[in-house]
């Protein structure tokens, strides 16, 4: 084993015992589970109507009308974001799909079970997991919101809060937790960012980073929801139950890493670099 | 402009402003310069001494004996780091380059020039910026340590905090900070983190991500030390000076964005989603 690297061995290992040994998995309803296909790979990506309801309902009838099939990823930021649909223009306008009320965050209710990470947070009072999403709270407001972690599926916009509709974007690299509640999220990618990372990038310091030359923009291949593919080819995906005692023991085997390999470990968990593991029963 | 993006308009045209207006721009050393060049693309990487003396210098060496020119990332993991190298097995000891002291951390000097970030961090006492390397400090110990953010360069190694010596990754995800101080990182990349994005993932279940099929391995090309090479060919980059006025205004518009886009916003900064600007002149 002379040189092979333990950099995330407990980590990742830890990822699959959990996988191994957890008995309640949260199979992903077709309805919230979108099929996205680009050049490279499948991306499957989980809608959260319990956070932002108009934002998913959208979401699920864009792709029904073929909206986003033959659009692409043209404006793409290394380590920023991934922002798919029609683009800007005069030639782009869709009166058809109306710009939507902001849904940034939404009432604590009791229905919703949340599970707290148990760090602190820079961005926000309280962050733990509800259903495997990221999610922060305000208790003074009785707020919460979905956050911008790598993964991420949110709606752009233009300055008013309510000008998004159909242009959404996804965090390709470190969380930019700063779009918290400016923006509204609306879903996470379950699996497939490798692909995502492999989109052609625009010049940040170019009109924010839109890829110029349409011709270099990764095409939008094709989306579904799951609930309307035939079941033999319909993918399945599972979560883990963030409420479990495993995904505590997972929690709590990353407080308390493998001594004979961490010899400064951190009690603090940062949210983002965090995901709540999934299974291709 | 409608549904034109503003996601991050403010925060990438601040860098570009920053690029305009920057009087001091502090240009690479080439003796500290590495030109990596993968299938995708050229990624530019600096080396620091300061923190990281014999690890550095280690590095520069291997790359001088073209240790890693046709060897591959063969440990690639999505959202976590790319590992790169010549991999593990019997046949892979490497005698003549024996494993190094760890440099997880070293002593606050006086010659070092540390720009607070200003803001709370989950990790470490203090964070900010040396030289345009993210940075962390323990005052009460008198310690300072490069930060695992997406970029950072740092040595594999086995449980043995001794016993890294060839194999380096890099994050290509959230910055994973629990590694500070639990690994050495002696450097950074400032451009070209979209091709190591690009890489070949493997399995983050089986063998802890090592690509198991070597063929799928993506292969590190060449790596040359720019001042090794023709000046005509070398190239040349400039990492912002981080103890700058225009650094500070920088950091000023990320905390205080601009109110018609940013109805949210939080005056902290994570340290990791915040890269000192280089140039290419």
């Amino acid at each position: 084993m002379r040189y092979f690297i333990q950099v995330a061995v407990c980590a990742f290992l830890a990822s699959a015992s959990v996988a191994a040994r957890a008995d309640e998995w949260r199979t992903v309803e077709p309805e919230n589970l979108v099929v996205m296909d680009v050049t490279y790979g499948r991306i499957l990506i989980e809608l959260s109507p319990e956070f932002a309801p108009n934002h998913a309902e959208r979401f699920r009838k864009l792709v029904r009308a073929k909206f986003y099939d033959g659009q692409s990823f043209y404006r793409v930021i290394d380590g920023f974001v991934a922002q798919g649909g029609i683009g800007e223009g005069d030639d782009k306008k869709t009166p058809e799909w109306p710009p939507l009320k902001a849904e940034f965050d939404r009432k604590i209710l009791n229905d919703v079970v949340f599970t707290p990470l148990g760090s602190p947070d820079l961005f926000a009072d309280e962050v733990g997991h509800v259903d495997g999403f990221p999610v922060g709270r305000d208790w003074k407001n009785g707020r919460m919101w979905l956050l911008h972690c790598p993964g991420t599926v949110a709606m752009a916009r233009d300055n008013d809060p309510d000008s998004g509709g159909t242009e959404f974007y996804v965090p390709i690299g470190h969380g930019p937790r700063r779009l918290d509640r400016n923006l509204t999220a609306f879903g996470r990618v379950l699996e497939g960012m490798q692909y995502l990372q492999k989109l052609n990038r625009g010049d940040p310091t170019v009109e924010s980073g839109v890829i110029q030359d349409a011709a270099k923009r990764d095409p939008i291949v094709r989306v579904q929801m799951a609930a309307d593919m035939a079941k033999s080819e319909r993918p399945s995906i599972q979560v883990t139950d963030t409420t479990s005692k495993e995904f505590a023991d997972y929690k709590a085997q990353r407080r308390n890493p493998a001594p004979e390999f961490y010899k400064n470990p951190s009690p603090n968990l940062d949210i983002c670099a965090f995901n709540a593991p999934v299974l291709r029963p």
